[in-house]
């Protein structure tokens, strides 16, 4: 979302770019260098109808966006960093404030009970090698499931489980198929605000715990910028 | 679907236009001329991953083929017709076959339980003045709920009943969304396959009923086109 984009894009000096996306879009690209790497950070907007304080969220806007500013770069982005918050599952081993690198992305709210189109809906994705990242960045490592909901029910519940998911978010699998279709490596930073099989209801705890999450958020992705700007 | 298309593409002689989509995406569309209209059919594909046999459904790359057929036409396309199977409740007066038009279109998986993000997740649209063409094809009318889901649960029937649906399918509210970024009127032309609220299963009542309402929307969209053709 803009406000917790907001310090990365201060602190590494970038501008707004009103040429990266057509008029037609509420994305917002913004630009600059870190160190040898271009930088092109992404947020999804606001829709008109809902005002400046209800961001896009969820899968339609994120893929659309990634699929865009793909086209836009025409093959000169080496890789995407989706970077945001998401719920931790404790039964994985994740905690409040916990960075988590995606191994795969899945969707956990696509239920499409016809036998040839069961594995479409899940429509998992297995997303960048991140061992060396992780290490690097002594971050936690795990399937991220997507759905376009902040909370859950049982069934999804069993859905989440079935993907084998350490963190719950609502964009990441939306954003890894646009990459698939650019042949662009995708990679999911995800911060944990909540604890998904915990006792609290997500809404609660993911406000509590927002501002601890962003601020994890800005700390560790200059060291992804770090990571990836002498690697690759 | 390709297979549901097929007999629209056959009877009106549209013709495969490769330049309507970029390579990147499986998207596909058929161009080609009914009175004085300049009708461009799109597919959605299927996903090199699950084969033919499984055609790309749900709202993610339904939005993306409206938005980039529509960035395409450039401002040349008048209306958007989204033709397809869909669920019917009974108790908004559905029956198998039965054709309806949306006045509205609406989400029913996208529950964000934060005071200012609760309309964003319905994301409600109402949808063009179709009373004129109700009467003119003796269609029904109504709101038109949608999921990433072929089947529900009692979360979803519950957001169903809020959004007041008449009828559910898994496209239309993402295709009026890239409909609404390019000021595009959208008109959903919905075949009902199965009822909601009823007590069969959907995907069994689906699968049994879909020959018949793809049949019923192969008889009901050249009277659509025919109104348009007109009125236009």
């Amino acid at each position: 979302m803009q406000d917790e984009a907001m310090p990365l894009i201060d602190s590494l000096g970038l501008q707004f770019d009103e040429s990266m996306f057509p008029a037609s879009v509420p994305f917002r690209a913004f630009r600059g260098w870190y160190e040898k790497c271009q930088i092109t950070l992404v947020t999804n907007g606001h829709d008109d109808v809902y005002g400046t304080g209800v961001d896009n969220v969820g899968t339609v806007p994120a893929s659309l966006a990634t699929y865009l500013i793909l086209q836009k770069l025409n093959g000169t982005a080496d890789i995407v960093v989706n970077a945001g918050t998401c719920g931790g599952f404790k039964r994985k081993g994740a905690q409040i404030g916990d960075v988590f690198l995606t191994n795969a992305v899945a969707n956990h709210d696509r239920r499409i009970p016809i036998p040839e189109f069961i594995s479409y809906g899940v429509g998992r994705i297995n997303t960048a090698d991140v061992s060396q990242l992780a290490i690097s960045i002594n971050a936690k490592v795990g399937i991220c499931t997507t759905s376009n909901s902040l909370d859950f029910h049982s069934v999804d519940m069993s859905q989440m489980e079935n993907n084998d998911a350490s963190v719950k978010d609502m964009e990441a699998a939306a954003i890894a198929w646009s990459c698939a279709l650019h042949n662009t490596p995708f990679y999911g930073v995800k911060v944990v605000t909540d604890i998904v099989d915990g006792d609290r209801p997500t809404q609660e705890e993911f406000m509590e715990n927002l501002y601890r999450a962003s601020s994890s958020l800005q700390e560790v992705l200059p060291r992804v910028l770090n990571y990836f700007c002498i690697h690759l």
